[in-house]
C-alpha cells in the first residue's frame, strides 16, 4: 500500500530515514511517499491544514502517518483511524482535526506487540507510528492495535464571522511557499462582487489565475483547495502585506 | 514506469504530495522520483537547465513532469512531448527548451477526459499534468491527449561569442549548491592553455578535480555535464567572486 | 532491493536526480529511499554520525550509498563493504567509520566494467557509486567490483574522558533540527543522579521526554539513539546555550 508521511522532522537529520527503514523492515512492498517534513516544528495546526489540503488526492487505502508531536512520551494518546477509505496514524493532539468526523473509527494504540521491541520515549515516529503504519499496509485490522475511542482531540477549523453590517471577518489560515495567503473563506462564502480589507489595504481585484493581473498587484482568487487566497502575481503577498497566519481580514459585499 | 518530478513548489506545502497522490490514484504502480522542488519560484530557465542536466541519466521511457508555471490558468498551452525515448509533460513556456528538437513529437493537452474532474486554474500540476503523466505511465498514447503542435516555445541555450581578438565571451548559466559556477563553455570550446577573466579576477589554474588545488583557490574544471565550471576547493566560488547567473566572463587562449 | 541515499548534494540541483536515474537505468526495480541530502557540504563526520544513527532501522540487505566526498577525483579510494547484513558504497574517507569493524568485508572499486562508460572526475556519485549500488541491488557479488582491502579509513567515535575527580568530560557530537544537542555520553555512562555543566550553565533536571519539563527549560534525556541529549521543551537548546558541535561538557555524579 501507499504510506504517505507528514512530519516536522526536517530533512537534515536521520529521523525520516529511520522511520522509512522501520516501515520497510515490516513491509518491504510499502510505497513510501513524502508529503512534507518541513512543517514548522511543533505546529500541529499547520500540519492538520496541510494534511487536509491533500489527503483526498491519494488513492483509496492510503495510510497517512502524521508526526508533529510535542507531547511525545507523555500520556498523550497515540491513535490510528480510518476515515473515508483512508487510514491515519499519529498522536492524538488534533493533527487529524480537519479529517475525522464523529462517525469515523478511531483506536488507541495500546497493543505493544505491534510496536518496536524497545520504544524510546522521544521517538514514537520510529518506534510506534511507523511499525503500526507498516502493519496496516500488510493488512492487519485497525481493531488489533487497541480499543476504540470516541473523543479524539479535534480543534475546529476557524469559520468566518458575520458582522452586523453584513461583512465577514475571516482570517489567514496558511501561507504557502509563494507567499500566497490562504483564508478560511470558502468559495461558497463569496458574493459576486466584493472587496477584502487586510490591515490598511483594500483589495478589490478578483482573478481566476495569477497571470490575469499586473506583476506585483495584490489580487484575490479561489485557490486549488476551494478557499479564497490573497496573492500577488510573481511576487509575495506575505511580504507585500507583512502578513501573518491568524491575521484578520474583512470581506465586504459590493453593490 | 518511472515518473520524475521537477517543480518550484518547494517542500513546505501540500503541493507535491497532492501531485503524487493524483498520479498514484491513476497508476498505483508508478515509481515516482523527485528531481527537485526547489527551483527558484518561477525561474523557468533554471528549471530547463536542471532538467537538461540529468534527464539522460534516467531509464528509457521515463516520464518527466516539469512544473514551473507562472502562466498557470492563462491561455499558455499545456503540452506533452516525446524525445529520445523519454516523455515530457508540463506548460509550454520554454521549460523543455534544451531538450526538444524540431523532429520531436509534441501535443497540446486538449482532451479534458484525461484531466481531473474539476480543473482549478491555479493548480494544473495536480489537475492536468499529474493525471496526464500517470496515463502515459499506464500506456495511453501521446496522440490521445490532443493535437500535434509544431511551435513549442524554446529559448536558445546561450552560446559563447568569439571576439575580434580571438577570445570568447561566455556567461554563467547556473550556480550549484556548492557555489560552483557553471558556464556555457563546452569542453570542446577549450584550447589547451587558457585563462578566464571574471570581473577583475583572472583564473589560470585548470584542474581535473577540486582536490587538485589549494583550499579556497579559484580554479576551473570541466564539470559532470561537460561544461567549464569555476570552483574553489572546499569553498564557494559564488561567494568569493560575488557571482551571479548571467554574469559575463572571458576565455583567452594562452600561448 | 532498497537503496538508501545520504549525501551533501542538497536538493536544489540535478545531482540527486542524476544518481537516481543512473540507478534505475541499471535496476528498474530498486526502491530508492532518501535519508538526507542536507549534510553540511563536505562534513564527512556528520554524515558518518547520521548514517550510524539510522542504518539498523532498515531491512537486512539494504544498500546504503553515502556520498560526502571532498576528495572526489583524487586518489582517495572508492569502496563497497558489507557489514551486519547491510551493504555500503561510497568514498574511503571515514564516512563508514562508525559502522565498519575489522571483521567486515571491504573492497576497493577498481573494476571499470561496472562504472559508467565515461567517469567524470567531479561526479563519482553518478558515475561510480550509483552504478555499483544498482549492480549490488541486482545481485552482483561484492568481490566482482575489486580487490579486498583491510585498512579503510576510520576515525574513532569520540569517547568521554574520566577526570581525576570522577567526572566525565564529554562533547556534543551532533545538533539536530530541533536544536537538541546529542552528546557522546551513552545511557550506560550515566549514574543515577548527575548534573551536566556546559559553559557557565549547570543542568540538573533529567527527564524521560520533553513534555516532562517547563517550556524553555533546559533538561537532559536519553535520546532515541541511546545517547544523552540536552534539550529544551518547545525551544532550542542550541540557541539557548549558543552551542556548537565539538563543544565540551562535563558530567558530575551527584551524591
Amino acid at each position: 500500500m501507499v504510506i504517505a508521511l507528514l512530519t516536522d522532522f526536517g530533512t537534515i537529520d536521520h529521523f525520516v530515514g529511520a522511520m522509512k527503514g522501520a516501515m520497510l523492515t515490516i513491509d518491504p512492498d510499502a510505497a513510501i511517499i513524502d508529503i512534507t517534513h518541513e512543517i514548522e516544528p511543533q505546529d500541529v495546526r499547520d500540519a492538520a491544514f496541510t494534511l487536509m489540503a491533500c489527503y483526498k488526492d491519494f488513492p483509496a487505502g492510503t495510510i497517512f502517518v502524521a508526526v508533529v508531536d510535542p507531547g511525545v512520551g507523555s500520556n498523550r494518546r497515540a491513535i490510528a483511524a480510518s476515515s473515508g477509505g483512508y487510514y491515519f496514524v499519529g498522536p492524538d493532539n488534533g493533527i487529524f482535526s480537519f479529517i475525522l468526523s464523529d462517525e469515523d473509527k478511531v483506536v488507541e494504540l495500546k497493543n505493544p506487540s505491534y510496536f518496536a521491541e524497545r520504544v524510546y520515549s522521544t521517538f514514537h515516529g520510529r518506534d510506534i507510528f511507523a511499525p503500526i503504519a507498516a502493519q496496516l499496509s500488510k493488512g492487519v485490522w485497525l481493531e488489533e492495535f487497541g480499543p476504540a475511542i470516541y473523543d479524539p482531540i479535534r480543534f475546529s477549523f476557524s469559520k468566518p464571522i458575520r458582522n452586523a453590517d453584513g461583512s465577514l471577518t475571516a482570517e489567514i489560515v496558511h501561507i504557502d511557499r509563494f507567499g500566497d495567503l490562504i483564508t478560511n473563506l470558502s468559495e461558497n462564502d463569496l458574493p459576486e462582487l466584493f472587496h477584502i480589507q487586510i490591515g490598511e489595504k483594500v483589495i478589490s481585484k478578483h482573478c481566476r489565475f495569477y497571470g490575469e493581473s499586473e506583476v506585483g498587484e495584490l489580487i484575490t482568487l479561489v485557490g486549488s483547495g476551494g478557499y479564497l487566497e490573497i496573492a500577488a502575481n510573481k511576487d509575495s503577498a506575505e511580504r507585500l502585506l507583512n502578513a501573518k497566519i491568524g491575521q484578520d481580514l474583512r470581506l465586504t459585499r459590493e453593490n
